[in-house]
């Protein structure tokens, strides 16, 4: 078993806002973070799929193949985009690091499942270089 | 003359709009950055102060000055914050790295030179890893 | 489960001296370590927690709250020390990294632990870019 | 148990090909990694063992014998070499970064073992910052 | 004026030997990397434009356009190459750091100064994160 | 003209210490940096020659030389050592970056101009990834 790993980057908005709370509760609990206009993060999406290299072509999975797999499931909907107002997953939960990783494995598992040769180990958020959430399903 | 250089980082939004363009011309030149609900980076803010080191103490500047500098100048406006919406320079100008640098050296070089004991040198501004602009003052 | 990360610095001094040896003898084994005037690293200390996130916040753990932790338990009693002189576990043990990364589990886990909204997971501490050590408690 | 883990780096040249398939096969699957001139990477090893803090050194292993095992065992076949040409794995297995971990975890697997202080737990290869394999054996 | 960089990696091979030189003379002067099988590098690409922002896209030049300009007249030729046995310039010169800045220089200076809004200022060359060279031209 | 450069790094330890202020002014100026029994970093010397490259062999100087150079000339000295106890240069004059950058330049020059090939440009240390220091000698 192989443990291959790919990243990418985005860069999105967000912020930290319950609906159901004042505003004084939200800036006690999200502080800067509940500042409605907005702020941002390039973003670091780190992938690992899990499984025996090919025997002819020595791949995993074609990493070309990966690289279109996590375009498509999850830059094309998050990178350059206000997560709260325009990813769908971010309607009713905080676009926290946590969600975010969730989020990316729930789009990420069918698409992995189908192309045959792996599956989805392992997905990883880095919000800044400093924190960072891990998600590797419902195990 | 030494030249002593301090990093930090900041979090924020921002999106490219010229409001005399037409939404076609803007997504035209601007692309996906001329998404209005805006989206964001992890930028650093690289500040060089140039001077003789003191010879009792060895510094150019204190450190925790010049720290203290770059914290109410530049990091307390732009950190958390929506570039165009709530920072008054991108009120009439785009934030575009080039900008924010400019914004930034303005914003520190009076502080700065109010210290006494070094001249601002150079603002570099890096929105990601692979993009940055750097100003040196009218020269 | 989901597993967040939060990464800090600290600056410390350290040798490598078994009292109960010869300088010859520890000059052997610990090689240019053995100098006790001591030397010192930039060690990057990262935490992970491991839980569920809470589904009003999206939050594992608040990140300040962490930070704090961090802080108080580890960083306070470590950064900008000689870790042999000042810090209590290395009277005894040698400040190998491997050792360092034990003293921080046992001075985190209980605060953690008390936090209430998650269990440590993992400590890793880097000496430099190109030696680590992880610790993930007595399993 | 701690994790101790040591990074390297060799810079290599390597190519895709298979010689069972015709050259259009081969660029289809291949793509730009099929020029049979070869293009190369700077590689980074990281080799984790796993083991008790020795009580009298806080070692796991000697981390300057860990150097020296990574040097003759790995980087003196591999650094500044022609992976397809002049390392004998690679003569019928496509030097893939899954297969370049593969490889090394063999040849470090019996030197560490022959250490005695511990046992080798993985071994991960970065082609490039975005993409790495990870292999922890037959398990 | 600003001063607006972009990075860009490109993966190669080389060799470096002097035909008009003896085996022994070519492993004397250039030890290890006159292995003519070749080995590569991941090498980064920084190329500095310097140039007044304009005053109505806040651009120095379009950073899309620049990315353009470095993959067509760098990327293009260098990229999943071998240096000495595909790029011209390398035919008679050996590809140090150094020859791959001023190749690199020379291939771009034309097509930015077309591009009209700004000059070339400075290309920077990394082999490895230890090693890097810059040209300014010819001043 | 080209610059090259080139990196290492080194571990010291070192602490802010004025003899002759009482230990309240001391404390006061210096902060935490003011602990006597010191503290340490994983400092980065980043040494650029400037030159034209030799028409034979294409180096500004032989990078392997530069390595030598800085290695017998800086690292032999503040590598692994305590920088005020060990080092002639600080029993003086404080650590501070600043200064330790001005003493590095005052070993590497006359070792460079020695070479023949080329002139010592600039030096750069990094006390940390947020801090460093440049001094180009006294222009």
């Amino acid at each position: 078993m192989i443990f291959l790993t790919r990243r990418a980057t985005f860069s999105a908005s967000h912020y930290y806002w319950n609906e159901s709370w004042t505003a004084a509760r939200n800036e006690e609990v999200f502080g800067r973070c509940a500042n409605r206009n907005g702020h941002g993060h390039n973003y670091t999406l780190e992938v690992t799929v899990a499984g025996e290299p090919d025997p002819v072509t020595g791949f995993v999975v074609d990493l070309k193949w990966l690289k279109d797999v996590m375009e498509q499931e999850v830059l094309a909907a998050f990178d350059h985009r206000h997560l709260n107002l325009e990813v769908p997953e971010f309607a009713s939960a905080i676009p926290t690091t946590e969600n975010i990783a969730i989020a990316a494995w729930k789009r990420l598992e069918p698409a992995i499942a189908a192309g045959g040769g792996a599956r989805l180990n392992k997905v990883r958020v880095y919000e800044t270089a400093e924190i960072f959430a891990e998600y590797r399903g419902e195990v």
